[in-house]
């Protein structure tokens, strides 16, 4: 019997949990739901309706998990907890600074529906945030840094797109080699913003735009670029779209740390993504927080969880017997 | 109120829990159990008995969880399951083959004593396994890549020694770069086992031995080396001492993967540990398991489990909530 999964929103995320569940032959895809006309939305799996989201509520009993695949701002706060009260949900809220509150709000509202609700599922946070818990639980005295790069910023390039003069760009963020190189070496540095990481942009200026205020303008605009080196490279829009309409990302965790009874060893844990395409990667992981969904519910769990909180087994179809024999 | 530790068995893994348990706050010392004479034995903190093994089943109530750090090829086989009865134990029994049987007969004696027993805790088993199982729940169509080192095979060096006219020696397994690399590509490689790493070996000769002799002796040997390129080094006693009495070790685990409608993007997870006592890093990554034994014990939890069946939460002394607001 499959785990019959269900997603919001059939942007570059939704679309990559209908290619996830594809790879996962215990799920299939029930009804993808969205705010747009339904008929105007053409999915990839044959056979499988799209509805708007209207229709969530008459659904009970015929999905056991739903994918919110909304964005953080505005959609999430919103439907994370509503859909929680009656599905399994999973998201991947990602507004670090609002994690608790969003929390306790899915937490409510999932145990008021006797469901589960996994949040904050994807990269970071998600594998990056599991990666310092056990890193830090590990080396108790040591130092977490966290690197991310070489990849598109949504939020940088719609920032550029926005500058007077501007007509598209994108923003790729890349971590630093030297601050890389130096965190790896166990030697513990402090590292402020601009030695972690350079700001490079792709843009394409309107035509007679002043290209010299351009670069100005998004060298200087605070809290985006002000704090970084920054890097600002006029090119046609061809060649725009030819060589950056990828999304790649990607990025390291590091922690180093001492042991021994005079802290006199070192030690360095790293972990590191490189990645073709982010949203196709954060619904990977989201899909196998699906499943670990089903299988808490199943066992009658409620109430909302983030990755700390579930056991590794849950994320994987095979058996404790299969996975102690194959891979631990 | 602490969690109160006990150490059966005061080699390199011993002194390296008992320098882990004074980094970790939450923990302290109880005692050290030796199957030595107890007056024998010196450890580094002040004011904790050591014991002779044979008190330890006096000891009940006095210690929260046990902490065994004997060999696994005679000591944990007995002794693991035996006190499991008694208490909530935690080991780092490490032949693979044979951890469904080891398994098991904890689970089984651990269940009658109403205990838990946390077994094949280290990095491989362990924190390996346990990235080797996160990456596949991801990735569900790439494959898993380990390798070991740089660093010293306390088995390997053993092997060295038995040889005729050898008077010492240490070896060192080394990953080769290009293997390396083409994983980290994502191209997917099929490696043969010489094509992943080399043997890397340091020999004293006894006076006037037959050093060719002993270098094919080595490189021919069956199991240990003759399926690698192996590199033999005759060096001096002192130079032996001086240059290579570290327990250095690490690897790194990496999956490579696709994903997409038609597995058009390519994903790469990598894992690696870099570290300066393979010993002390084992015994911190148990330290942090024995807190999850004793709460996990504390919930009312019985049973066998390994590093998947634990939610990583269990193992810091920070509540959800920091966590939370902190890590992820």
């Amino acid at each position: 019997m499959s785990i019959k999964i269900g997603i919001l929103g059939y942007g570059n995320l939704g679309k990559g949990v209908e290619c996830a569940v594809k790879q996962n032959n215990d799920m299939e895809l029930t009804a993808v739901f969205t705010r747009r006309a339904s008929e105007t939305v053409n999915i990839l799996t044959p056979n499988v309706p799209v509805y708007n989201i209207s229709q969530l509520e008459n659904m009970q009993g015929e999905i056991d998990v739903l994918i919110l695949c909304g964005g953080s701002a505005t959609d999430l706060p919103e439907q994370t907890p509503k859909y929680a009260r009656l599905f399994n949900v999973v998201d991947s809220f990602d507004t670090h600074a609002n994690i608790p509150k969003h929390f306790d709000n899915v937490d409510k509202m999932a145990k008021a529906g006797g469901n589960v609700g996994i949040i904050s599922v994807g990269w970071d946070p998600g594998m990056f945030s599991l990666n310092r818990l056990y890193a830090s639980a590990i080396l108790p005295q040591g130092s977490n840094y966290t690197f991310w790069g070489k990849g598109v910023s949504q939020g940088h390039s719609d920032a550029i797109r926005r500058v007077e003069g501007v007509q598209d760009g994108k923003q790729y963020t890349v971590p630093v080699n030297e601050a890389l190189q130096a965190v790896r070496s166990g030697s513990n540095p402090q590292l402020t913003t601009r030695q972690k990481h350079i700001r490079e942009c792709f843009v394409v200026a309107k035509e007679n735009a002043d290209k010299a205020q351009i670069e100005s303008d998004i060298k200087n605009m605070p809290n985006y670029f002000a704090d970084y080196n920054t890097t600002v490279h006029f090119i046609s829009q061809e060649e725009l779209n030819e060589k950056h309409s990828g999304i790649p990302h990607g990025g390291f965790v590091i922690r180093s740390g001492k042991t021994g009874w005079n802290a006199e060893n070192k030690h360095v844990i790293e972990y590191n993504i490189k990645l073709d395409s982010n949203p196709e990667f954060t619904a990977c992981v989201i899909a196998a927080y699906a499943r670990a969904a089903y299988r808490l519910s199943q066992e009658g769990q409620k109430g909302c969880k983030t990755v700390f909180d579930i056991a590794p087994a849950y994320l994987c179809q095979q058996t404790g017997e299969q996975l102690r024999s194959s891979m631990l």
